[in-house]
């Protein structure tokens, strides 16, 4: 009947084959994680997505249920409710929805208002991650949730960890597709001089962005070799690196010995998983997994691998909140410069602007 | 000479026969509650009212003063000057302004610039209170200001609180008009469910909203029982609950129990006046009163009903601050659901959309 | 290639004839005060000066450089990179800098970008301090920069301190302009009611306000006469206090004592020297050096002189950032009143308001 009026804020300017920058609006029609599956439970959890406050529950069954933490009647979040069976409980009149969203009670009529309801977004499970669809539900379809199985396979072994930054995805995602900052900011881990430099095949498919390098004959970097034991040997390094979504980077790392010693394997695989959630403006929620296909039980290379990757992810993020830092803060406008190997960043952002641009109704 | 540029802002839009909601400018015709009279002493105080600093004092005589806590010099809050007798002294340059707000020396200058004053806002001692109309002052009629004489009155006995509240005057009323989330949100103290469901009459006058309840041969909540010692009978609760003016809303609770024990009283009253001021956008100043007629001089009832009181007004403060937060932290537009009981709410926020959009000068 | 979208804020409203206050612009063609030499080394340093983030070094040779604090190719922080020699290296992806803001490598490329380059700032250092020209490089004329040889003259002994102050390098210059503020916001150093109301001759020169004041046999204030032991005598003082730039204000006074005790001097001079440099909206910030030629090596002089300035100027700095508090977190407008003594201050404030004009383009 009365809007609330929504807090004012700049139209975002899409030009034709323009590129995304942190101004940008987040992609909408996309699966992007929610959260941990370990995360939600019977306990109301709240947790903002693109701009969105929304709780988070499962019900008995053990669905996962995301609902917008916002009542319709007044406002109320609905995580300060609590949940009767599967029926959510708003806390200040008690009205009531099933887990679909729907009114099924409202305490103060005699009628239950049956044109009632609570938005609701789709969610999927997969593996150790809850999926979220916040934009046209007509168009969440389970197959479009990008293949991160390796999660969820015997055949692999993952350490995991999370941030909450204040950074916004295009950068999260240019610093993924970038492969040339590896020596400067993670000269401890992930960088060497040698791998800044090889050629990289770059190829849009899909409104994907895909890179594959392969390097030869060359010291492996300490964040693979120390674990894999390769240290001292010279390997042959393979990757492909991508941007799978909105939602996710993904990158499949290959160190090929060849001539392991008695015993040992001739390869060993990575697959550095990366899902980025925008939270609002100016901050995005970052989980991260890095698995292998060997020393599957060995506690230790879980500790060395959790504690390289969380010391080359948070050399990012404490870069990319200083780079946000500046662009926000500053009145001076900025026209970044780009070189050739920006090009796979460019192409994603070019691919974010474009989607953003399209679900706003603008041509671009 | 030359105008200090406002802070921008969003202009609120009327539109005709709309609804008051946390964006409407405040109603500014209207007696507000400055404060305690017993905060406001020979020290300068200061206190943000309707989105104006204002400095607080009592003249020799003991008469309130609120003056614009900012000189018309040079922008010097006056709180932070000093009294001279019934004189208020700007900190900086030492300009003099009688509690008229006339300028009546500048040391500066050889003569005294009688064109210079600074705005004054007539106030009202009425009991334990201290009104303010930050409005056109040509309106300021004392007898606008609500009746409360039972503040001051010995036949009742009162307790009292206050919170500073990030929340809005228009939620505020809304909450004190509704009844039906007592069982939900305040289930320890005031909530019974019969009374969550009992047919109540509402009735505007002179843009007043009145409510009336009556509910027979029912248990008594704990926070009237209790302290009455009825909490093992059945009663018949009245309630005339009324939005009074846009700085009031009071209920006049009665409790009959139909058949007394010998000696005991067959009617207890409760007035409860809560006063509400708008501070600024995001905020408001809230001081409540819970008044009985019987047992005046009993520690162990003040204690009770405070405690009792405190801890629902704090179940609101904390609903109406999340409300509101929510509100204004999210990018996406609501429209709210109205039912039945939110009738007197609505009726409620119609005057405050008429009379914010008449003070504004827009059709309404 | 694709611009970072700016901040958006209300235009400056310039009207011809007008006066400058908080929410003008800051003049930018002008020497501003970038920090003490002492602070700027060999460690990056980072400042945000005129609303422009700014690294500061030295290269080896000892001089002073400043660069815009955010890569051209990324928005990295330079300041979170590091010096090699005399070459700046940004710390995201290596891309280095001479001392000119030219690129001299980008690691990631097999040539150097020779198109690529930051901003960087004229710089000059005069005595203690550094200055630097943040508006168009081709007015910054060295010769502009105000005379300040006094803090670098055997022939005088200054102490100094500073601040970081919530105000705006407007209100700060009519603080310093305006004498009559002294015997209230000042009653235990610099003020002395004779003081305030002494005859002053004011003119305007070359973008200049100086004033001149002469106040004979009157009781010298505490400030002066402690250190000078003339406190139980009456002399005469000479003062020309001046705007010389939006930067600077400086004092030259002098105090005469008529018959000086014997082998006393009959004259003591003290130049106050008041460096003022805008950070961003609401933000400025303020170095101080109290001079004298007398008692050259006298550490209780220095001590004295050290407090009192630091007690004076830190009365001024509660008053301008309570001033500036409520100037911006009040709704409604107010129209300062002007006096006869505002003069100077009003002469400076149009200068100010004149000058950000002409650079805004603004007719005024």
């Amino acid at each position: 009947m009365s809007a609330v009026i929504p807090l004012r804020r700049a139209e975002p300017a899409f030009e034709p084959g323009g590129f995304a920058n942190h101004a940008t609006p987040a992609v909408r029609n996309c699966w992007y994680v929610a959260g941990r599956g370990s995360e939600i439970s019977r306990d109301l959890m709240r947790r903002k997505l693109l701009g969105v406050d929304v709780a988070l529950y499962r019900t008995l069954a053990g669905e996962p249920v995301a609902v917008r933490n916002r009542c319709p009647h007044r406002s109320f979040p609905l995580a300060k409710g609590k949940l009767d069976g599967d029926i959510l409980v708003c806390g200040y009149h008690g009205m009531q929805f099933d887990s679909s969203g729907q009114c099924v009670n409202m305490p103060s009529m005699p009628t239950t208002p049956t044109h009632a309801s609570v938005r609701t977004y789709p969610c999927a499970e997969r593996g150790p991650l809850v999926w979220i669809w916040m934009g046209n539900p007509d168009l969440a379809d389970p197959a479009l949730i990008p293949d991160t199985h390796w999660l969820n396979d015997p055949a692999w072994a993952s350490v995991t960890g999370d941030f909450h930054m204040k950074s916004d995805y295009v950068s999260m995602h240019e610093n993924l597709l970038d492969q040339t900052h590896f020596p400067f900011l993670h000269p401890g881990t992930v960088g060497t001089p040698e791998y800044a430099r090889s050629k990289l095949d770059v190829r849009e498919e899909d409104d994907r962005v895909i890179i594959h390098r392969a390097l030869r004959n060359s010291p492996p970097p300490g964040i693979y070799g120390v674990p894999a034991e390769i240290m001292h040997k010279r390997v042959d390094r393979y990757s492909d690196s991508q941007f799978a979504s909105p939602a996710m980077h993904v990158a499949f790392a290959r160190i090929v010995d060849p001539e392991p010693d008695h015993g040992r394997p001739s390869q060993y695989r990575f697959n550095i998983t990366h899902l980025i959630t925008p939270e609002s403006d100016g901050a995005i929620h970052y989980w991260w997994f890095n698995s292998r296909d060997f020393k599957l039980h060995d506690t230790d290379a879980d500790g060395f691998l959790k504690a390289a990757s969380e010391q080359a992810y948070l050399e990012d993020v404490d870069a990319l909140e200083a780079i946000l830092e500046v662009v926000t803060s500053e009145d001076e406008p900025q026209f970044d410069l780009n070189f050739a190997p920006d090009k796979p960043g460019l192409l994603m952002r070019r691919i974010l602007h474009r989607r953003a641009a399209e679900e706003a109704g603008h041509p671009a």
